[in-house]
């Protein structure tokens, strides 16, 4: 049985994801419902490209991702599905997709041409996405059809991202850099602070700041037994500088 | 299957929801438990009665909904079960229902009679609440009796309540004004700021503010790409006037 | 059906609650997974344990408990599987079931000796005790050999804990101390301030302080209407002094 994971900026609290989940729950009795992250990047598809790509491979194949970053919703920008590396997306083609895209070397793109009953202007999670996620984790062909133009591409971004896409609850630092494409040795930097690799925190002397290949790939600056946003004063943005 | 949606102010962190959970999951096996709210108005059952009033009618009719917003828990409020458009509502009778019942043309109030073996004097949720909303799951006949006063009630409340009752993840600030009471062009004022309608986020230049219909029908003042709670100083509990 | 009740430092939002739930329900479909505490006290397994003893007993037997409190993650501490009352706990052996085996007369321990095929260096949460929980809940016998030594124990921590081991999300402050063991008439001191016992909230008159005996047995201090932790300057770690 598939499961749907749930990736937003939607936060846990308030009734977003609740109301997600009660739609998914009536059209997929018994589906397990995971919540990844509901604390992505606020309204930034960008660094949520990133975090989403590097985090969803670890799941296994025909898992379907419901990904709502949706800053434009009631706008212009499409709604899509991809299908890539045997799993599926579900969201808006604000980018959001363009890592998972990337990376995969078989990805394809619909357009969503299902509409639902009622569609408000400011909640296509609950009322559009959701669905279609569900219709997908049921085993139904996807509801739309193949894109033709490249209006959910975004061609310009980076492979790697040399920022800060995520701060956890502990206070470690995710970049979206993948710790793969770094030499052994190589140094991450922060304004004119330098950080050796380590292999995890207890390695390392409390207080020490460092960065690691966390447990999805993605390059990582901590502090042992401390807190690296704070004392570190690293924020979803800042900028990250490879020292070889 | 009918669904349990959970709405409370108990926080999804710390133990109490996870307590309530356990025993509905013991109680109704398979049954799908939806957080909507575990974060709304801290013991305040009034700008709560609005919220939940919004809220519940998206859902199906059967659903049930645990709903502890319970300051005086352990005195003397009464404990009900109210069925109202074909919906089960558990919890305090402290007016947390009114709006429920006032909105609804054959809402049916039962006062809980049931007792547990062990009834703890401030975690009514766990030990009263949940097991009774298990057994309206299951089918079982409300455990008490119809109600012959109006304890439970608050006549003196407005039908609407032209105040903030909650603050989302972003910043968007709902009121406890149904939108479909408004004039098209009504504008909202707080203090000597006045805002106009608009449909959605994306037709509005970033940072301006604005009020729409939120996707359960409350009016609802936001800052396209901004926070309404801190570029305008909303809270809840902030008065709205309404401006023709 | 045995519940699996997942108690942590992770918090609930970010990836490891979710990726956690995921490695269960493949590896268990259909058990009910809880949420207990996603915010224990981060790093604190001291702290930890006392919450965990007090609120683990309130759960059915059979209940399985996945544990992790780990700051020494990766290093040398050991990895346990305890029996206990009935009920399993798997995580770190750093102390964290430490006051859960000295409450139960024939608690018994394992070390872990189950690999998995990829063991991250920081995540043995998803890694390893996720997936031996599992094993547990589907009735396979403990994946490793009962210990020979204590090197899990902490014998020097005293059996009550005179200090605030976790603050709820209405301010309310735990402390570490069965209220079973204090007097009746027992009071509870901060620096210069003393507090009277009390059945309950609504015993007391709006912004007084006192303690009273929680849901789940610990001594807890609130403020009728008000927060704890703020009004009374309550934090984790907080000492504590009995005034008979």
């Amino acid at each position: 049985m598939p499961m749907i994971v749930l990736f937003t900026d939607f936060g846990l609290q308030g009734p977003y994801t609740g109301q997600m989940k009660a739609v998914l729950h009536q059209m997929t009795v018994g589906t397990p419902l995971i919540d990844l992250f509901a604390d992505a990047p606020i309204g930034n598809a960008k660094a949520s490209a990133y975090l989403l790509a590097a985090y969803s491979l670890w799941f296994p194949p025909g898992t379907i991702f419901l990904s709502v970053v949706d800053p434009g919703v009631g706008g212009t920008r499409p709604a899509v599905m991809v299908k890539a590396n045997s799993r599926w997306y579900v969201g808006p083609g604000n980018g959001l997709f363009e890592l998972v895209q990337r990376r995969s070397e078989d990805a394809l793109t619909w357009d969503i041409d299902w509409k639902p009953e009622r569609l408000s202007a400011s909640f296509h999670g609950r009322d559009l996405f959701a669905p279609v996620a569900a219709m997908l984790a049921r085993g139904d062909p996807p509801p739309g059809r193949l894109r033709t133009d490249g209006a959910d591409r975004r061609p310009d971004w980076p492979d790697d991202l040399a920022e800060i896409v995520y701060v956890d609850h502990f206070g470690n630092a995710m970049t979206g850099l993948r710790a793969a494409i770094l030499a052994p040795n190589s140094r991450l930097a922060v304004g004119d602070r330098t950080f050796d690799r380590a292999r995890t925190f207890s390695d390392l002397p409390p207080g020490t700041g460092f960065w690691y290949e966390n447990s999805n790939g993605l390059a990582e600056i901590a502090v042992n037994q401390g807190r690296a946003d704070l004392d570190l004063g690293l924020t979803i943005g800042t900028r990250i500088e490879i020292v070889s």
